[in-house]
């Protein structure tokens, strides 16, 4: 094997190789210095160096001729002789779905040499803080998060750190100043609920996702808009909350089926919930699709082999896992990304848990 | 948060800051070079290197004045300025319990402030190399191997490079020189044969894992132990293959209810076949457990909402995290390890898949 990251096979990662060879100056100064001679905020210096395109042209100008003669650099994996990561950020590795995104990063990171280093930030006291320590000590090149709730001094600090960062399906900060990936929440719950609504269904459940997540409003607004589309009246006594967990889907198709006049479908906004209540609907000792037809939003791996397999939206948590990392490399290199929201399309995919309504 | 690995709060990852201290000799003198000085083999001088206890007191006291007398530095976060990090490699990441053992190896690593670099090596001619080029130039403190096969060239380079490794479940190559983390297969095999059998059932069919397993051979040993001890006939028509994977269960369980005399149990080596399985007969308009009685093993967080909820053998996959990852860490730091090979308990769940013999 020789020496390593000599090898010609490695040659995706040259950029970074070239940057080895350039002379250090590291005169270690901060952006904070940058932004206060520049006489901007913080984070639009951090934009600049991220590469980001909403920065106007003259500030971007002066910005990056204070960078060039500060010599300022960035602390990425391109920087000196740190090995090539990347960090991918979950708020609790509890989720089917989470190894599903964690492939897609690996897939894209693995191609040209970068490691991908998985960490959850517990909900425990302190462990962002730590997570920012292990961070900072590794010098990665670049963050990852997944619908991750960050307090905002850690997002400052990232933003000082100047480490590149994108989020995955964001949990509806719109302060966030970060590039985004996420899927089409809103048109894949409009198609669920257009589904049940040309098998003839017209009561219609829907069991939400946590409601501080925005792909949970897009979910619930798209179920809205087709039923009003439709002509169908929306009933607020069909919509219960959730959290995207298996017991809230069971609890939530319980109390939908305890109304004087139940659903006869139901949308939930996530696979696991979608899951729960098919559990509470066999305890009821009622038939899915024959009695009620459920559509789930995810398409986990795991629900082609449901009993009955699950009518559902598909969410490309791969593709959007692999989006994330190529952005977040093409900042870790400096180089500008075309757009700081990208929304990967959802699709419809039918199974055996919908049917017509019955007579 | 100031100067990130000064704080206190990252006391337990002490000594690595400790030999940060220390005077610099690397002299790059190889373990093969050692290994032929001593007149010893290069993996005798691993297992000096990685702390493992089964070498010949005389030849470890050789071996460890020519370690000193070179100035042999284990390439691992211990050693220089290179971050603290530790390798997971899987074979593929398309399981649900990819992220059990995932969540557990990160909480142990997290808390000493190590990152876990998450890895695939996939199918793909070449990827394995691929991965050893990353390892070598991010210094990987350890590597954690789950159920890999990995080519025996890149067992020696990792050998060569005293990177520490621990291997989850072991994959059945008994040349594999480094400790080991498994569940009681064995055991797990026989508890839930006992189970099906205790209920009165006495045609129990069995779905086997991938053969090349040795933990498969050990689920396999306990259901044929448990049949043997009751004094059941072992049928091998009752015995069909498997590979974990969701699909081997359906045509698995087809094949065995296609028998002239079908089974009235089945005991599925994986919880992804279980609910194959189960599958497969909701198809034929069979019911679970009123029909067939199905196990699985694994419990898997989802197989609590299958329909119904699976009587399965709990591997506790995240304590295998755990175990693995402390293994690995007290490699790292040049530490003894207790045991070679440790065996964690797996636990019968009974839950609502499995139900008396009906007469």
């Amino acid at each position: 094997m020789g020496d390593g990251m000599t090898d010609g096979a490695v040659a995706a990662a040259g950029k970074v190789a070239e940057q080895r060879m350039a002379p250090k100056v590291e005169q270690k100064v901060t952006i904070t210095a940058i932004a206060q001679e520049a006489g901007v905020s913080v984070p639009t210096v951090s934009r600049v160096v991220n590469g980001r395109s909403d920065v106007a042209p003259a500030t971007r100008a002066r910005v990056e001729e204070l960078l060039r003669q500060y010599g300022y650099r960035r602390r990425t994996a391109s920087s000196g002789d740190r090995p090539a990561l990347i960090d991918l950020v979950f708020n609790d590795l509890d989720s089917p779905w989470a190894v599903e995104i964690i492939r897609g990063v690996e897939e894209t990171t693995h191609e040209v040499g970068f490691g991908t280093v998985v960490s959850a930030i517990h909900d425990r006291a302190g462990s962002a803080r730590q997570w920012m320590r292990n961070l900072r000590a590794r010098a990665s090149g670049g963050v990852i998060l997944v619908t991750s709730v960050l307090e905002p001094v850690l997002h400052e600090e990232l933003h000082r750190l100047g480490v590149p960062l994108v989020v995955v399906d964001p949990s509806g900060s719109p302060a966030l100043d970060a590039p985004t990936v996420g899927a089409t929440n809103w048109a894949g719950g409009m198609s669920a609920t257009e589904h049940l609504l040309e098998l003839g269904h017209r009561r219609i459940g829907f069991i939400a996702g946590p409601p501080r997540l925005l792909c949970s409003r897009a979910r619930l607004d798209g179920y809205r808009a087709a039923l009003e589309a439709a002509g169908v009246p929306v009933d607020d006594r069909l919509m219960v909350p959730g959290d995207f967990y298996h017991e809230a889907g069971f609890t939530g198709c319980n109390r939908l089926m305890d109304l004087d006049e139940p659903p006869t479908a139901l949308f939930a906004a996530s696979d696991q919930m979608a899951l729960g209540a098919i559990e509470a609907l066999r305890r009821r000792g009622m038939r899915v699709p024959e009695d009620v037809s459920i559509v789930g939003f995810d398409d986990l791996p795991e629900v082609r082999w449901s009993a009955p397999p699950l009518t559902t939206v598909r969410q490309p948590l791969v593709e959007m896992g692999k989006v994330a990392a190529r952005t977040v490399l093409r900042q870790a290199r400096g180089e500008e990304i075309d757009s700081p929201r990208v929304e990967l399309a959802t699709e419809l995919v039918v199974r055996a848990s919908t049917a017509p309504l019955r007579n």
